[in-house]
């Protein structure tokens, strides 16, 4: 793939490319937890100014209009310019956050992505999408800006605490889904936290490609994207509605939630396969046991009509026919998905 | 030229467009001024809801992260969309926070210029630079992104205050000097205050046809567009300066200077003619008399390094050898600035 790089020597890598760049022009952009555990794996930036090293609060609240403006603060006091290079080491909130704010800066300077997170490595520094959250919405300011090189190395998964891994497990689960009955089964006959520590990198890659194809044939989202939305329009939903009542959720742990709404929506609209849902279903509801307070559908029904995909009133979804085959901008309508929130509650509560 | 309309009939023009767009989805930028004296022209947005019109306050310190951020907060709250749209109905300063604003919403939403300055209409509503200031820089935040479509109406023009009118004219200046001689000719044959209000939109057409054709070239700003850049450098730092020091230098008055400075460095550095060199300059210090209080050399050089189109110590400029014959990254040294600054501001004083 272009500019994605599977390494296991993160610091050869990093080494010969840095090696044409000014020192004066590296930036490298970190949240408090990856200072401290992942920017020493990597002692081939040991040279970098301290000046030149950005450190935002960690934590999605802090991927904001706020934490841009510091990020732009430093970049212009330090006399950055088009051409130098900010390196974003961390999970999605850093590579979104860095992404968004090296896009605009300057109209544009270059920026690599070094993601840190599961999450962050299957999806969110991949295929160009960058932002931060406003108004209490996810991603609500941003842009499609492509990151020079994305490096993927699974040494940081190895500190990666537990929970954190599984949130990035369910961007897996969505490829799995997305992919094809082939790559569900092996999904559903794995455990997932078997992989947590030791993550093979052909696994990642795997799914990373999943994505890639995808955003390849429709950077800007006009059509087949959308199909990576698959679980995101009920799961931002989830974890905006967390977000506004300060419950912590996890991005994958809404993210599966989602999946297994419009899964549940799949079988109701499009006849996906109901015993394919019920594993799919048990699977996911093992890994991520519900996690949040009563729900009131109406509050997350108005969340999903904020989605950036909707073009009228209720909202479209991405469904699947079956494992592999997705339909994008499937309509319903306020009165329909109303309905259906209720009775997925119940199934998903008593498992019938 | 494709996506931008030159007419005289901007409220068939705009009704045209407007049929297919859900009236819901139409939101509209003004700042105080052009709420006042241009919005009334176009009784064909009479239906626009009140709640999506966004009023900033008018003049560049208004070109901020908080007015795109205020601009952000009524797009997510009134549910705007990816294709609703924006109309940007202003001067530069609108276009530039108006665009940046919308390509950046939801990653980006459909936006057209209506510029309704001299400036705008010429320069900065074309060719897809927005932006807003920050850190004291001009256009230190901001995106590549083309908008919808341009609509060049001249009607905005007959209201212009004479010190606007002729702002803008400076990049008419600038077109004429990077067109051709037979262009330049034209130009110091031109009285502008005899064109103040009956600007006749061949003239408007010709001028943007200059930009036009640089920018399709070079959208990016990797190598040809550089040229736009001529009378930029300096004029950038002037006007910066100027802002610092809390005093009134419209943009164009800025570029103006910066053409004259910059031509200067042509003479002494790529032999452009002294005689045709000293025709300009009177016939620029004629339009434009000096505004600004004592300069100090080195400052203005300090805010000539914050240039975006900078790549090592000391500044880059476009200069040109002749008119129509322009050179991008024209390499000037600290020392070598600093020499030429001093004797040019004896040049401009003395006339000799």
């Amino acid at each position: 793939m272009e500019n994605i790089v599977f390494t296991g020597k993160i610091n050869e890598e990093l080494q010969q490319m840095l090696r044409e760049i000014v020192e004066d022009d590296i930036f490298i952009l970190v949240d408090t937890e990856t200072y401290r555990y992942c920017l020493p794996l990597l002692p081939c930036l040991a040279s970098v100014e301290k000046s030149h090293i950005i450190v935002v609060g960690s934590g999605e609240h802090h991927k904001s209009l706020e934490s841009a403006s510091e990020i732009w603060s430093v970049l212009s006091v330090q006399l950055a310019k088009r051409n130098s290079v900010l390196l974003n080491l961390g999970g999605g909130m850093i590579t979104d956050l860095g992404g968004f704010s090296a896009s605009c800066f300057k109209r544009g300077m270059r920026y690599i992505n070094i993601p840190t997170t599961l999450l962050a490595q299957v999806d969110a520094s991949i295929g160009g999408k960058t932002g931060i959250d406003f108004n209490g919405l996810k991603n609500e300011i941003g842009t499609f800006s492509q990151p020079e090189k994305v490096i993927v190395d699974p040494v940081f998964l190895t500190t990666l605490p537990e929970r954190q891994f599984l949130s990035g497990f369910a961007e897996m689960i969505k490829h799995a889904l997305l992919s094809g009955l082939d790559s569900l089964e092996e999904l559903l006959h794995t455990t997932p936290l078997e992989l947590s520590g030791a993550m093979p990198l052909e696994r990642i890659e795997k799914s990373v490609n999943v994505k890639y194809q995808i955003v390849k044939n429709d950077p800007y989202e006009k059509g087949e994207r959308k199909a990576l939305n698959f679980g995101h329009t009920a799961g931002h939903a989830y974890e905006s509605l967390a977000f506004l009542r300060g419950e912590k959720l996890y991005h994958g742990e809404a993210v599966a939630q989602g999946i297994l709404f419009e899964l549940y929506l799949s079988v109701q609209k499009e006849g996906f396969d109901k015993t394919l849902f019920s594993r799919v279903c048990k699977y996911i509801s093992e890994i991520y046991p519900p996690q949040m307070s009563e729900i009131n559908h109406y509050e997350l029904y108005r969340l999903m009509t904020h989605d950036k995909k909707n073009e009228r009133e209720g909202v479209n979804f991405t469904l699947l026919k079956a494992p592999g085959k997705f339909i994008t901008d499937c309509y319903c309508s306020e009165e329909e998905l109303l309905v259906f929130l209720e009775s997925f509650q119940h199934i998903v509560w008593t498992g019938e």
